[in-house]
């Protein structure tokens, strides 16, 4: 077989073999097939896209090139939970031990932030002692003993996937829907989980600004796992403005306390209790989310699920306290108000726009070598829909430099007020 | 500038600006660029193309990034005449003497031939002596004193179409029409000419199959040249069955010698014509195509044309009794008739397969490193239209070795014998 053969039947719009597929994912990872070939198959992958077969036989080649965690000895249904990445999101870090304190089994594989929006296991990091670094071993005792884990991957992980996404990144190759499919489900499958809930953002700070183009990777991603045996579903939620009130690493560990706690921010609380009613009933514990529903909202109530989070913390190596003192995380030496230029109604707030001026603050990285500061964050004391009056707080910069001048403009700049705002719709739809 | 922006803006359809073109040009040529991008980047016109002040942007950009060749303090208008590539195409070797002997300079710069498609340079090797390689000194000392020359490079042409074209080749990414017209283009504004006729081949041996794509090709080549101050025209001609009756090296000398001789088959004759008559009218010799073809036939009338050619040959180093005896090049040492099936009219002569069989028997390379033989090919006794009985020979191979059955097979499978045949048109049409 040769490269050029398998580059032409994309370019020409066909379909690649399940063997066409191997070659070039072996190849590419063994390193037989250069660069240059990869990267003009990803284009034309780019323009004639891949069915949803192809697809799964990406993604199937990618996930057998590295490693797999095993579960199966653990018992009960494994619950998993993935979003595509947005500003403030922070669902994963409440909703795995609130899942868990129904007795469901939550293995997490988390990642890192870059850009706008910000990684789970760098907010955990803001906890000290907290490790993400778990091997197989660890990782399942603690699945077992304390019900969630959430953690860096326990192995090499499709490494295919590795070596593709970041040939990807510098050929502009990255938005293509059967690509970041294959690069998530790869992923996702080797984690061993059973059952899987998609969190699919769409708007001005997601990856998919269009719903269009969201419902289709949502679509994707579900074929995928239901082609390989997994039981899925995914959420279309709503990435306009940040999810909660909270941007930040530290200061999104505050609000995930919070919410379970009893006093999360309303949008928060309604996604985590969207998604994992969902988990509820993929593990068998409710026949509807509508029954599931009420139990999670049980074990906020009665602080356990609190209590699970307590506890996954400390089984990883973190200071439990944190659940009741907040200053055991680092704390920003400043924090400014940003005042209302003008009274009326908060009708926007761009998402990516304050993802960056979070990542400006230090909070986030520009690029994969960045040292990230835990402190620094945004408070949004409005969201859209708010009234507001002419010199009252917008938000709030937590900042470890006093000069915070271009962070107000920037912000300023992406928040609209108006006479009126559209209602938010936060879950947009569910693709089964 | 990144070049990964560069990538965007052709990839999303957008025009690249004089600027974008030079940073991709430069860089590529100057090693700055990997070819991972610059295969994403060529992908991305492949599928989208260029606009014309694009193309001629890449040819420009391309064209200064090597030598040019100045023929300015010759006397004349300087005319050339470039060929996409036929089986059995031999055009040039009779036109460039033929031309010369009106008194207009003909500096032909020509290449090899590579696949089903044989090349000049290839074809006049074949002459014993006969050197292609000649210094810009001695090219222009022959141009003035012989008033013809067909010759390879005399510097370092376009660096940067060869290491494009190299990438293109195993990218899949060859057949885009701006890419072959910025190709072919860079070098000939290079060779210094004032101006050139293109023939544009479309059918089963040609690179363009279809006639609308020989015809954008066509405009495109035609474009650049104006837009580079270069006078151009171009003739869309046949290429399903081969042009003349000999394909291969020193068969195409014998047949370019008996044109220019009164013998040569029509097809030849008439397209040798065609061409000739638009380079005589850019010329200024003749004011319309229908008064230059008379010049041009007394010139072969008379044998001045022939004689023309012997000092073009001998000039270059050659042996100028080929144009009296054939034998002093490489001759086959087998003849092998392939007999029609069956009697009719021959309907079909697959010029691309017929290119491959003479390939075969080592008339052609399959890859760069391929040793010629010289002596080798075939003679077509039929050619399309032509009544044939059962039994009397199609064609005659011309071989070094015993054992041709694969290259009988072959022909036999790309000649169809029916009960009529459709009639060729050799000469599709103009484009200005």
């Amino acid at each position: 077989m040769r490269m050029v053969d398998v580059i032409d039947v994309k370019r020409n719009g066909g379909e690649l073999t399940e063997e066409q597929i191997r070659f070039f994912v072996d190849g590419y990872t063994a390193g037989d097939i250069p660069d240059y070939q990869a990267s003009a198959l990803l284009m034309a992958i780019w323009f004639n896209g891949m069915a949803a077969e192809e697809t799964r036989l990406l993604t199937q080649a990618m996930l057998e090139s590295g490693d797999r965690l095993d579960l199966s000895d653990i018992p009960g249904v494994k619950v998993d939970k993935h979003s595509t990445g947005g500003v403030g999101d922070k669902v994963s870090i409440p909703l795995a031990p609130l899942v868990a304190s129904l007795g469901i089994p939550v293995p997490m594989i988390s990642g890192r932030g870059l850009g706008h929006t910000g990684g789970t296991l760098d907010k955990l990091e803001a906890i000290p002692g907290y490790t993400v670094e778990l091997d197989e071993g660890r990782f399942k005792e603690q699945l077992r003993e304390v019900g969630c884990v959430i953690a860096g991957a326990t192995g090499d992980i499709a490494p295919a996937d590795r070596r593709i996404y970041a040939l990807r990144d510098v050929t502009d190759t990255v938005d293509s829907i059967p690509l970041i499919a294959g690069s998530i489900m790869s992923k996702k499958i080797a984690s061993g989980t059973d059952a899987l809930v998609m969190d699919v953002k769409t708007g001005a700070g997601a990856f998919m600004r269009e719903e269009e183009d969201a419902v289709a990777l949502a679509r994707a991603l579900v074929d995928i796992a239901h082609g390989s045996g997994m039981e899925a579903v995914a959420v279309i939620s709503d990435m306009n403005q940040p999810l909660g009130r909270k941007i930040g690493n530290a200061l999104e560990i505050e609000e995930s306390v919070e919410l379970l706690r009893g006093e999360g921010p309303a949008d928060l609380l309604e996604l985590v209790l969207a998604i994992g009613s969902q988990m509820v009933v993929m593990a068998g514990v409710a026949d509807t989310p509508e029954e599931a529903r009420p139990l999670l909202e049980a074990k906020i109530a009665d602080g356990s699920a609190l209590e699970r989070f307590r506890a996954m913390v400390e089984a990883q190596g973190g200071d439990g306290s944190v659940v009741d003192d907040f200053t055991v995380m680092p704390q920003a030496a400043y924090q400014f108000d940003v005042p209302a230029p003008r009274s009326g109604v908060v009708a926007s707030m761009a998402a990516d726009e304050l993802g960056i001026a979070s990542m400006m603050l230090g909070g986030g990285r520009a690029t994969k070598d960045d040292e990230l500061d835990y402190a620094v964050g945004l408070v949004l004391d409005k969201k859209v829909g708010d009234p507001v009056e002419e010199g009252e707080s917008l938000l709030t910069i937590h900042s470890n430099r006093e000069d915070v001048a271009n962070v107000v403009d920037l912000v300023l700049d992406n928040i609209r007020i108006a006479d009126a705002a559209e209602p938010v719709e936060l879950v947009h739809r569910m693709v089964l």
